[in-house]
């Protein structure tokens, strides 16, 4: 595995650099310059939306700041969470008057770190609310769901509540919106090959030469199974089987399926496996509505791919079709 | 390397059914399926643009069907031109009565074939004119530019014509677009790691455990050395250096560049290489205008990426700016 970088300690740093310079919507912020916001004030009046997490997940968290989606993210080293300062100058970077949703995946070291900054926050005056993204299904059983991790489906809440927060709608309204979108949302993942952290001198874990891991969380965190390579259609059945055994969809008529690349699997693997995933659902009579197929959320070079499942109806419909600038976001109704 | 496929048969196939699946505005055509097509009926009156070539290289070439760029696209197998087939059917299903440019890199398969599928187009009453991509400029001399290969950087010249076609400029005239991007665009590749062909036992090349190849083509094609490794910023220089050696920059003010991944590179180091040749263009007085960096034009898994550069001024400007519905094209002016 090799790395087009230069110094390891400089990569957040010169990763960020490059992305504010091919981007001019957003900027760097906060002391150590690990706060991404756009670069244009927040409107005023309307409700801030805050994310954040480890580097080297790519387009995920940065690069879903955006009109329609988020005013800020807390940036930390590859892998690592951000400090309680870049949590506290991204919600203040977010600060429109009017509040701020501090929406983030399930991690230990974030949700410590972004509930002091919402406390040093509501000390300065701006309140804040928090929503977890919890879609890992193969992170804790169903009647643990509060313990899983937030993985690639986050997105789907960034989208909706980044469009009910466009709409002028109060925090409550906004963090109801997010929470809403979690608990429609299911993701599963599975790992072909593991990435490098820069700077370590040894892969983030090890697969055998024909082996994949089901269920691996985006850091390497331990799945379900190991086992030989198998053909992508009994992938993908499986990982659909875990899904829809899992999600909301008593009543269901739509869902939308974000099928996501970890890094290195390319766009044709991804669409063999959404092919299947889009039949098999046709033929439970689920209607797949704004499919998402790409590299929405990643771990570096990391091969293996990611499903979402997200349950969807007209009205949160409406909310995905909203207009955004993000150019991450290549969503269509 | 592992792959996430079913029988490497299916490969193409399956893909090509996920791809129309996952984009409804797609449609697969031809009596092999090997023609992907814009689902509405061609514009009458309005100029088709046709392009194509082997599989493997998402979201080139069919990725680029949309309104504002192709109009349809021959595809083959892995690494395999179209065949003449696919090829007459691309144009027929481009035609809308104006005439149709066949857009494609340089390719002595893809060539012979395009041009016999020109001459029974042409049979068939369908004028068309032929313009090659020849960014590549690590595959021959200047003196021989004719020679070159094409690469990532024919993407420019989708956008441009397929812009110029939309405004109802003639066969001429679009014909004129095409030629005058590829003439704008300089592209260099490095390669990091090779793909594996679906199917095949060995990866389509070999580099050695801490190599790199300066200018190998996207098909495994030989560059120019092969070395250990080197920091990023190095690897940016001397692509810039060889890019701006033989663009055609003088009198230039604004140039626009894609940071190409070829497969397994992550954005966080097309955003490290991007903010390195931004500075040094930066530095050499030229304004980089609607920078491109993610994946563009791949070559599966393969671990790389191509720097393009693409001398633009206000007219050409508003053509790679001008509205397209294609997911893949995330220009921001």
């Amino acid at each position: 595995m090799k790395k087009l970088i230069n110094a390891p300690g400089n990569y957040v740093d010169e990763m960020l650099d490059g992305l504010v310079a091919a981007h001019p919507y957003l900027a760097r912020a906060g002391e150590e310059g690990r706060v991404i916001r756009r670069a244009s004030a927040p409107r005023r009046g309307k409700v801030g939306i805050v994310s954040g997490g480890g580097s080297g997940h790519l387009p995920l968290f940065t690069g879903y700041v955006a009109e329609g989606m988020l005013d800020a993210c807390a940036i930390g080293n590859v892998f690592e969470g951000p400090t309680v300062g870049s949590c506290v100058e991204a919600i203040q970077a977010a600060d429109g008057g009017a509040g701020v949703l501090r929406l983030y995946g399930n991690y230990g070291g974030d949700r410590m770190n972004f509930d002091m900054a919402g406390e040093i926050a509501e000390a300065d005056g701006i309140e804040s609310t928090t929503v977890l993204g919890i879609d890992d299904v193969a992170s804790a059983a169903p009647e643990e769901g509060a313990k899983r991790r937030g993985v690639a489906g986050i997105l789907y809440a960034y989208k909706a509540a980044g469009a009910m927060a466009d709409r002028g709608a109060s925090l409550a309204e906004v963090t109801a919106t997010a929470a809403d979108a979690v608990a429609r949302t299911r993701t599963i993942g599975v790992a072909l090959s593991p990435c490098l952290i820069p700077g370590s001198g040894a892969p983030s874990f090890t697969l055998g030469e024909n082996e994949i891991e089901m269920g691996m969380g985006i850091h390497g965190e331990p799945g379900i199974w190991r086992a030989p390579l198998r053909p992508a259609d009994e992938v993908a059945d499986e990982m659909l089987d875990r899904l829809t055994a899992d999600a909301p969809l008593s009543g269901a008529r739509q869902v939308s399926v974000l099928v996501n690349s970890l890094g290195a699997t390319p766009l044709e693997e991804l669409y063999i496996l959404y092919r299947r995933i889009a039949q098999r659902l046709a033929a439970d009579g689920l209607e797949v509505v704004m499919p998402l197929v790409g590299h929405y959320a990643t771990s570096m070079e990391m091969a293996g791919v990611s499903v979402s499942l997200c349950v969807v109806d007209g009205a949160f419909m409406e909310l995905l079709a909203a207009p955004t600038s993000c150019p991450f976001w290549r969503g269509a109704a």
